[in-house]
């Protein structure tokens, strides 16, 4: 049994977005309800788009010097940090616990965030993954052909800490996805830094890219990058803003067999070179290489952890960043 | 300043939801990030539908016998319940600072619960409503030509509680909706309950019709109903089976005048009168009659929200729901 949790405060917001108009739609009438009343619908007007949701948690016990705001990857939104989906405590309620201001936000299109028209407003149509496609993408199970409807029969990686009794329930957290909104993410996310920041970031996955261009767009707002397993990079041309911020890479197992990983790793580690090289401060660190084996893309989620949240948590407080 | 807000314990998580196959459809190459490294993607296989997302606050001193679900409405998240969009504390934390339990959710199809493929799982297109639907709708501004993109010249209705600086935030909570996922919405409810109750539900809106059929499907795990201007109700051949289960029906100002909401009022006041004549307990409070004056639908943000709410906490006390 932990002990309570004090917060200062707790709440939410959105930010960033623009309106859009729409015309030459035909009016509907539309039953809201079954039984309900008949109300006018009128298709054709303003609306509000790409828009992003932000919910906090202020500790009351501060320890970080400044707000730690988490993005996570494609296809998920926020809830990838909280709770487990095997049902123990996530990443938000550790940092918070260790007394950190936790921003958890859902990217804009996805999750509390909403989406808007397509292809109206967003170009393109939304991506749905299968339950089967992040067992193979996510260094879960055996690449190829790994997965099974039948939990017994699925093949995970050997050694994998991912935790198998809730991977059905992982895959609730899923949401749509378009390959077609960086540019309406990187503007919502750059509206919460100029709302919450100065902070730290720490993102994940597609959110790489995110991560380090908005540390670009406000580099005197971002007082450190935690890039866990970062699937995209920042301006390359521009690597040189970032040498004021210190940044943190994480890599979990199973990269070398992949397919793909090893290429995503390279085009990460190659940028932090360039921030090196412009007088930067990267460190890279391979969870199995200090000893942390098993773990999947999905590391705030995996079995261990917390041990990998406790390895950022120290590496902050190195950087000067805890009181 | 307020005290500080202590759990024993918050998190989230996913209910529901059923597996669906889709076949037929061709496989595709998909780079998820620009310069990321292209990915098969095989749109065929299966899908998790219909789960919806949980999130749940347990105060450290409890005072609620039970635990408080907040059921949203139409076109909208659980959002609705936390922070109000000019920045004041909303319902989930006055119920949770006043010792409830509170289990705060986004109905299917609707935020992080995700939504599924259309029309192959869910029937129908949705509908996106504009930013000045709500205003007009929903009792804020005047009903016919009331709102104006430019904010100085809407027209709210005399008197109105509605927080007019909210207005451009709060249609940033809007998300997408369909009108044809009521089973699928009851059936996730329904997974709800049956994992965290027995308990009190408050719902809104759209979700009068899912308070009320829910409550029926599970009378025995539903302690108390406040149904906030519900806009459905119950089946009402099985009026009767909600007889053990004290009801309170909470309506706003400016019923009378609007072209819809006397017919909805009268809808729901009406199975309510069923209710009683089975026996059952239901109170209905018209808000201005016991002198709350110019509140909207979206009551849990209006100016007075929390003296609405304190309305609900004293009833709920006075149905020995309170330790």
């Amino acid at each position: 049994m932990q002990e309570p949790l004090a917060l200062r405060a707790m709440g939410s917001f959105h930010v960033g977005g623009k309106l859009v108009e729409i015309s030459g739609r035909q009016v509907k009438e539309v039953v809201f309800t079954p039984g309900g009343t008949p109300a006018k619908f009128d298709p054709n007007g303003t609306y509000q788009t790409g828009q992003m949701y932000v919910q906090y948690f202020l500790p009351q016990k501060e320890r970080g010097k400044v707000p730690l705001l988490l993005w996570h990857g494609g296809g998920m939104t926020g809830v990838n940090f909280e709770t487990t989906p095997d049902g123990r405590e996530g990443w938000l309620e550790f940092f918070l616990r260790k007394g950190w201001s936790v921003y958890n936000s859902d990217a804009v299109e996805r999750g509390r965030s909403s989406w808007a028209m397509y292809p109206d407003v967003i170009p393109g149509e939304p991506l749905f993954l299968t339950t089967a496609n992040p067992f193979e993408r996510f260094r879960i199970g055996e690449p190829a052909g790994g997965f099974n409807p039948d939990p017994a029969k699925r093949k995970y990686l050997p050694g994998s800490q991912f935790p198998a009794e809730g991977y059905d329930n992982f895959v609730k957290q899923i949401v749509p996805r378009w390959t077609s909104t960086d540019q309406m993410i990187i503007d919502a996310y750059i509206a919460e830094v100029d709302k919450v920041c100065p902070c730290v970031i720490a993102f994940h996955s597609q959110a790489g890219q995110f991560g380090f261009k908005v540390a670009q767009a406000r580099p005197d707002k971002v007082k450190a990058l935690v890039a866990v397993e970062p699937a995209g990079i920042g301006d390359q041309a521009k690597a040189d803003v970032l040498k004021d911020i210190p940044v943190l890479m994480l890599f979990g197992d199973y990269i070398e067999q992949d397919s793909r990983w090893p290429t995503i790793r390279k085009t990460a580690t190659d940028f932090g070179d360039r921030i090196k090289a412009a007088g930067g401060s990267v460190d890279v660190v391979n969870l199995p290489s200090v000893g942390i084996k098993g773990n999947s893309h999905m590391m705030m989620m995996d079995k261990n952890n917390l041990e990998v949240a406790q390895l950022i948590d120290d590496w902050l407080a190195r950087k000067g960043l805890a009181k």
